[in-house]
């Protein structure tokens, strides 16, 4: 890494795990937080070396980032940018742009930055080198931004494993707010309705099949970090919300009438995009097939199941284990490519007394 | 099994995976189709013996499973029950209840039925005796019923390994409009907003985080079948769509406001009813900790971590991997019982070269 020093300002999960990953490629790393708890757990951790005010840590940085909670975030970047030299570059890793943006004031040091890492997981205890690795890592520089100090907060991101996109920091925002921020309200309001629901004593949330858990798994997420997501990119999410009600609508409506040809087609577009975005993951997302197993909850049976497959060299693409209940188990889903693949690994562990459906992932028809 | 004789009508997935499991219990099965084809896969994979026609295949019959697609499932069942004597036991397995209830005009003999079995394949060359194990199994005997039917088809169910739940007709279509029809639409309305939408030049669907794949999991699934269950079940669909557009108004009001007060209470009621939720598929989910591990898109990588993990014994209770595209590789995460066991986990990853991030399953902080 052409970077020699480094100085992170913010030693929280995401701050310390990139002291991990900096100091795995030879970078001396300086650390500072104003929570003096997670600034020691980060240098025990072996993060970051502890400096004894921001100060201290921004003396000689080549690079500054800051990784503070949102609402904290566009104060502490103008703060850095005051308190740093003219050769210091700055950027940050919060979930929005704007904002922070505004706070560098044009600022040609600094480059906006947020990675994708996807972790709930919070504190530096909690920090690991590799959670960069395979990520987007959104990038939004401006027309004021240096070029220099673009150029180093690429590599930079580029050194640690992940794929920077440069991007505008309001579409930056627009595009969080529907892929990440509408999902996240989504899964709230979804999972609420469930809980306020018992339909002649049957309670909702204990009926729960496999969509309801798989809609609602990011539900209840980490609150002191979402309300200030949520209210730091409210416009942008309140159109998301307001597209989302006129789509419901128009759905309504078809039912009203029964209209079947709003339906079929709302389903193939729907199918179509599914396609678009399994293309994105897979080779050849055609030939996917679901081989789906109920399993028992006994120790070793999993392991039994993946032992056979692995002897026959069957390769799966993902697969996932999710449980019913202790009472009655939970279920295997693997994802195989083809199928020839498919049947094989059914027949193997139907031969075993596992009852087996295998299905087409993209299942249009 | 107490019955000796079944009848299916329709040998799709269903219907078929029904006589294949039937048959492991000793049951003698007949099976008829309107479709000669779906008939003679059934016949072949041994799942039913093919009659040559209705009348042929209710003959003799104690027990009756209509399996036909909804739309066409409550002529059926009047059809079948006009046809059987007097002392055959009618059920079905549609997806919705009130109609096909109806349909049934007040017969003691029938007992609606719904196998929860979450297989989004279908035809008969995918059946497998296995798909009910561990399956809740809706009944909805009326005041009409005739306990003896009821008992019936009761016992038939739990000996196919499945849990039956009895509910009233119009109240399991209400669940189910919530717990499954509202997840359908939800997914395709997501899909199709992320698939219209450029920001910028940037694709939502190619930028497609881990929770956007989540909720869209199930979209654009199966038009045939989807299409016939949300016209069927449009009132009590309607009824949660537009609560939900309420529900979602409140939160671009709170936005609007800045209303922390509301979110806050709002996420954590969320998590309240997260956790409810996980209560009903692990014992203790207050201690279940997420081990996720980036693992590059190597053959014989992901057998090798289950292989370590195995020998020094440590159990899993869910995992998942998923894909993020072929150069990135993918994330697998692993759900564990406690912090010693992940931290047991993670430090063996680690001393392996992976990046492991540890959090709590319940981030309630």
């Amino acid at each position: 890494m052409p970077l020699a020093r480094l100085t992170i300002v913010g030693t929280g999960l995401i701050g310390a795990s990139l002291g991990l990953a900096a100091r795995t490629k030879g970078v001396r790393v300086a650390g500072w937080d104003p929570d003096p708890r997670a600034l020691s757990v980060a240098a025990e951790r072996g993060a970051v070396e502890r400096a004894d005010s921001l100060e201290d840590a921004l003396a000689g940085a080549e690079l500054v980032v800051v990784a503070a909670p949102i609402a904290a975030l566009p104060a502490q970047v103008a703060a850095v940018l005051a308190a740093s030299s003219g050769e210091t570059t700055v950027t940050d890793v919060g979930s929005t742009k704007e904002s922070v943006v505004a706070g560098a004031a044009g600022s040609p040091r600094f480059v906006g930055g947020h990675p994708i890492c996807g972790s709930e997981a919070h504190g530096p205890e909690n920090a690991s080198a590799g959670l960069f690795e395979g990520a987007t890592w959104f990038l939004t520089p401006t027309a004021h931004t240096d070029p220099d100090s673009h150029r180093l907060v690429h590599g930079f991101v580029s050194d640690l494993g992940a794929f920077p996109v440069v991007i505008d920091p309001v579409a930056h925002d627009r595009l969080v707010a529907l892929t990440s921020h509408l999902p996240h309200v989504i899964a709230n309001v979804i999972i609420n309705r469930a809980g306020a629901s018992r339909v002649e004593g049957h309670d909702a949330i204990a009926s729960a099949g496999g969509s309801l858990r798989d809609m609602t798994r990011i539900a209840g997420a980490n609150p002191r970090m979402w309300i200030d997501i949520f209210i730091d990119n409210a416009d942008a999410l309140r159109e998301e919300l307001a597209d989302m009600r006129r789509r419901i609508e128009l759905v309504e409506e078809a039912l009203a009438k029964g209209d079947v040809a709003f339906l079929a087609d709302w389903i193939g577009e729907a199918a179509q995009n599914r396609r678009r975005m399994l293309e994105s993951a897979y080779t050849d997302p055609g030939a996917l097939q679901r081989v789906s197993v109920h399993v028992p909850d006994r120790p070793g049976v999993l392991a039994g199941i993946f032992q056979t497959l692995g002897a026959e060299r069957i390769n799966f693409q993902d697969f996932e284990f999710e449980h019913i209940s202790p009472e009655r188990g939970g279920t295997l889903t693997l994802l195989v490519g083809g199928e020839p693949v498919a049947q094989k690994a059914a027949a193997l562990l139907e031969s075993q007394g596992y009852g087996v459906v295998v299905g087409a992932v993209l299942d249009e028809g």
